[in-house]
């Protein structure tokens, strides 16, 4: 039974009259498996959301990574009802933002300060600006393939961009510690900065965890070299280890930059830095209409104590590693190979020796028909809402879809899949 | 009686231990009169709001103007909650996204579609984009002293930049239509966009409404040579008219930003623009963790139906005109001349004959510790809460404050004020 998906055709009709491609960024129909997911979100409570025509959905996405604890969490719910029943935007900042930044020095072991934006994006910018302004060098080095945000000097995107939008931004190999040294070689006393996650994460690929002793020598060289060492820790941070990603790996970068799992899907980003990048941080101006506003900073502020409380964290690690096994496992019962990578609190499923995502589109459109929303082409993410017996209705469903997947004989194309992979630059 | 400021002395002292400068951005004591201002806002409602330490004021600023409504409108707060009962940020936009833009659509003259964001910023920054994608030039012009946002291209700030970043900005002076035509003269070809906004309204200076006919010299140039026209109505959009700012001044751009007065307060911007410019639109990619959040389009379909509803619009031109004339009145017993300059709705007040704005920090600082929160560097925003027994109030507290200030005699100085005007560019 295919699934329906009425309500948000029409939807979406009706949004390619009035907004660019109907839906765009993220969450764009073009990035998952066409035809074969919904479109437009309803409601949504703990680990499940139904979409506009009803259907409902075991999520493994968490609205792409926010949603840390679940959807509509009550703690942070009633955090956040708290202060907005007193403010949210205001002409001054609330004490939450004192509160919020004092928590965060606390929790990142290397972090003097703290400062707070909208979007990922807002942090990852700022911070290659405070390393300029740092060092007075130009170059920023990054990973081929990483996703930094959405600004000029790393959006995947193509369009709109000018030579000199990325005239000083070179791209070096993941885990390839001979490629890093090459850049730093090549721009030696030019380089203000270097900017990576810390496990690599592309779209339409395998996550790839970082080699031992990798991102150690990036620390080093950096060290060596006074060029700034910038983690880019939105999409993983406070997912894998309360004190940032770096611990996680075994690692030290010189700022990180949170997002995602901070608030439990209120809006706010931060920046965190060592000391001796103060002065240059008070120097590099930052500000936004929304940047104050008190009721996501209150909505951190829980998450970040529901976290440590309920030792999510841990539990998120175990979900996963259930998830993966038992996803391993059903796959086998099929004869099929599958890895998952990354780490376990944030997944991603592929089938071995298949590099055109033929069988990951196959797989999730099973899947989500079934009632599990996962994706193809993007890791996905498990919340602490995540339970055991919903690991095991996942496996069940993921069971039925490998079943499918196995009855199709392997595509012989070498390419990617047609309409998905043009939309994003991997670089 | 000074004002009593202990609570957010100590809540400043704190941060500035864990966040560079202690508050950054548009917030920063460094803006207004050091030491003669809250830090910390604890509550706010309608057209009041109280600090950390319990000193009440009627607002003059809302919160640099978002607030349009009031603090806390019900109406607006009713909407956002039955969204938030539902959920907000999810794996796909609600339907009130497409509602919203619908919305926009209509409310606009010249619009054909809408897309969304976070900060002001991310559209003017993709606004140019979509300019330089469409015409395959690389020229942006834009107004000297003009403020689009933070981005590198555009903040008035000056740390982190490098030359790079504005190798193809160029400045002209506003309501100098020969400073434009020379600026495209001389860059002819190569201009992709031209970026205004619908009144000129500085830091540390008065306001300036277009002269007759510079905007539609701008914007039939534009048309003649190929330019985007993109107006920045973030500032004053929606606090001048329903159907943006240019309706107000009666001229036409190809693309407009919102943001601060759409939703209220809750985190938003849109990008608004003309049918030929929808497919260079889609191919500059926009993406954001909180961009398709359901919450705050909720909120602005709300703000914008109370707006209409309940002709909030004309109100507050109504309230500028009294709280203008009054001022004027007030000032001119006291012996002192002063200009309201700006939109009625975003009025800002400077003495005559004085560019070093020690009078209006003295005016800010006496009106402050009365009770009437105002800006003595920034234009003030009125909001629909502002009633006209409120008004009285703050032009008695105006009367008290002018006669402080009509006590001490003028400065020799001709120069800024110390510590002030060296914060950010002026261009």
């Amino acid at each position: 039974m295919p699934l329906h998906l009425a309500h948000s055709r029409q939807l979406f009709e009706r949004a390619r009259q009035v907004i660019p491609g109907g839906i765009y960024g993220h969450a764009t129909p073009a990035l998952v498996v066409p035809g074969a997911s919904p479109c437009y979100a309803h409601q949504a409570e703990g680990a499940r959301y139904w979409d506009v025509d009803g259907n409902e959905f075991i999520d493994l996405m968490c609205a792409y990574g926010p949603v840390v604890l679940g959807y509509r969490h009550p703690g942070v719910e009633a955090a956040a009802q708290r202060q907005a029943a007193l403010g949210d935007c205001l002409n001054h900042p609330a004490a939450v933002m004192v509160e919020l930044a004092e928590r965060l020095v606390s929790l990142v072991d290397f972090a003097a300060w703290a400062v707070f934006g909208k979007n990922g994006s807002d942090m990852t910018t700022w911070c290659i600006q405070v390393a300029r302004e740092h060092t007075r060098r130009k170059k920023i080095l990054c990973v081929e393939g990483a996703y930094h945000g959405v600004d000029a000097w790393c959006t995947p995107g193509h369009g709109g961009l000018i030579e000199e939008d990325r005239a000083h931004v070179h791209r070096f190999r993941w885990n390839d510690e001979a490629s890093f040294d090459a850049a730093v070689t090549r721009y030696a006393d030019e380089v203000a900065a270097v900017v990576v996650t810390p496990y690599h994460h592309p779209l339409f690929a395998p996550s790839e965890m970082p080699a031992p002793g990798y991102l150690a020598h990036i620390q080093a060289r950096c060290a060596r070299h006074g060029i700034v060492f910038i983690l880019d820790d939105i999409r993983a941070g406070f997912r894998l280890h309360m004190g940032g990603s770096h611990r996680y790996f075994g690692f030290e970068p010189d700022m990180s930059c949170f997002s995602k799992a901070m608030a439990n899907g209120y809006p706010i980003a931060a920046a965190v830095g060592k000391p001796h990048l103060r002065r240059a941080s008070e120097r590099v101006f930052l500000t936004g209409s929304y940047w104050n506003s008190a009721v996501p900073m209150a909505a951190a502020l829980e998450t970040l104590a529901t976290l440590e409380r309920e030792g999510a964290i841990a539990g998120m690690e175990r979900t996963g590693r259930a998830l993966a096994a038992g996803l391993r496992e059903q796959a086998g019962r099929h004869g099929l190979e599958v890895e998952v990578s990354g780490p376990p609190a944030c997944p991603f499923l592929t089938f071995r020796d298949e590099r055109n995502l033929y069988r990951n589109q196959h797989f999730a459109a099973e899947c989500v028909r079934r009632g599990v929303f996962l994706h193809p082409h993007h890791n996905w993410f498990i919340s602490a809402a995540l339970t055991a017996s919903d690991v095991e209705r996942i496996l069940d469903i993921a069971g039925a879809a490998f079943e499918c997947v196995a009855r199709v004989p392997r595509s012989g194309s070498a390419g990617p899949a047609p309409g998905v992979m043009g939309t994003l630059s991997q670089e």
